[in-house]
């Protein structure tokens, strides 16, 4: 959600209006539920008629000055290290890993790679089509377009792990509702698969949040006692940031 | 195109009706300019409803006993031994291979590996949504929807590999005018990019069309003049099936 840059500094009349004003609020639980609607009039008042070049420029930019401001690190600094390590290891025992996000696709893409070692084709995120159109010195580009071709949330997640990948995962990671879809989907596969949620209760050192395990129902994400429930009544393994993670950050 | 299976037997009163007529008439040139309202139709007359397992299993089906009338050889055994030791080479380099069509994603991806060594999630082709639902056992599965995401085909292949790769290739190459703007768009990225275009003249080892470089203008597939010219313009190599292929079929 990081994504929508500084058009509101262009079209600051759009503030005051649903669905931008739920982005500026920065609620994530309401911007997980914006609808295909939302998501494209968010996408057209925003981005459209960019061409993919000039968004990537923007989005590098933007990258290497936005900082979050409790931790005073860039965005691309504040990721987990034993996420890093887990996908490390998976690939290291012959493992293709993928990140799947709600986020928009194009723009994690410009840093997955060097971030989390994913390169660009293994990023399935929240994805707009693009126009194939001539320059007027004859040479092709792609721009941006208005239509949503992935809402890449809930539901959307395994149906974007089947356009883009085209095969069910062996192990699926989460951190809130937008993934029990796709832990459903992965744990329905034939044969072992894993299935792992974090579950943020360390205020102190990240975040805690629910409602689920009597934690705070915060905006900053959404973890609910049914998702917990169906975790432990399907033998998911929830992890406790709190007891079962030495360290957070890699920085 | 041979990815709509056996439908005009459960639906014999679309057989005379576009654009099916036109499917069964085998006419690849015309179909290859289907719009996306055609092929909508197409999914949602002959797919729609299906879950994604069935379809695997029914295309796997197909094409074990599915052969072509005049090689009398399997569909999957009728590939290019030029192709798949240039897969090989590009592999043995450290490049990733894709195959980008018009046809069926989710249908070449059945075959796709074991055939060129190609994984499913590096199939790019035309492309349906697909749901997410449970079972009456609770079992989630996806199944096959009427709404088209991507055509494949023309300017649909850049934008197609944006969306699922998200970045140009160095290499392309095609045998049609349905391949031009991608290899416009791999010549458009900066540093050395290789463009090929296959040219079927080799109607006694397979077959000859044009309307390029004198050959008939056939129904098999299209090489337009326009084509041939911007070729011979950009420096892109043309291939000739009978001068510069020793061998044709792998079998």
């Amino acid at each position: 959600m990081i994504a929508f840059l500084t058009w509101w500094k262009k079209k600051p009349e759009l503030k005051t209006v649903e669905p931008f004003k739920t982005v500026l609020s920065g609620d994530r639980e309401a911007m997980a539920k914006f609808t295909m609607k939302d998501l494209e009039m968010i996408l057209a008042a925003t981005l459209s008629g960019m061409s993919v070049d000039e968004f990537n420029v923007e989005a590098r930019k933007w990258l290497e000055t936005a900082s979050d401001p409790r931790w005073k690190r860039l965005y691309t600094e504040l990721i987990y290290q034993p996420m890093v390590e887990v996908l490390r290891y998976l690939r290291d025992n012959g493992y293709k890993t993928y990140i799947v996000t709600g986020g928009g696709q194009d723009f994690v893409r410009v840093y997955s790679e060097r971030v989390y070692g994913i390169p660009p084709e293994q990023v399935v995120g929240t994805a707009g089509g693009t126009k194939f159109e001539y320059g007027k010195d004859g040479k092709p580009f792609l721009t941006k377009e208005p239509k949503l071709l992935l809402n890449d949330n809930n539901a959307g997640k395994p149906e974007g792990i089947h356009l883009m990948v085209g095969r069910r995962p062996y192990a699926a990671f989460g951190n809130s509702t937008g993934d029990r879809e796709m832990l459903e989907w992965t744990g329905a596969g034939a044969g072992a698969r894993l299935m792992m949620l974090l579950l943020h209760d360390d205020a102190i050192r990240e975040y805690a949040y629910g409602p689920a395990a009597g934690l705070p129902d915060s905006k900053v994400g959404t973890f609910t006692p049914e998702l917990y429930d169906e975790a432990k009544k399907k033998n998911w393994t929830v992890i406790s940031m709190k007891n079962d993670w030495k360290r957070i950050f890699s920085f």
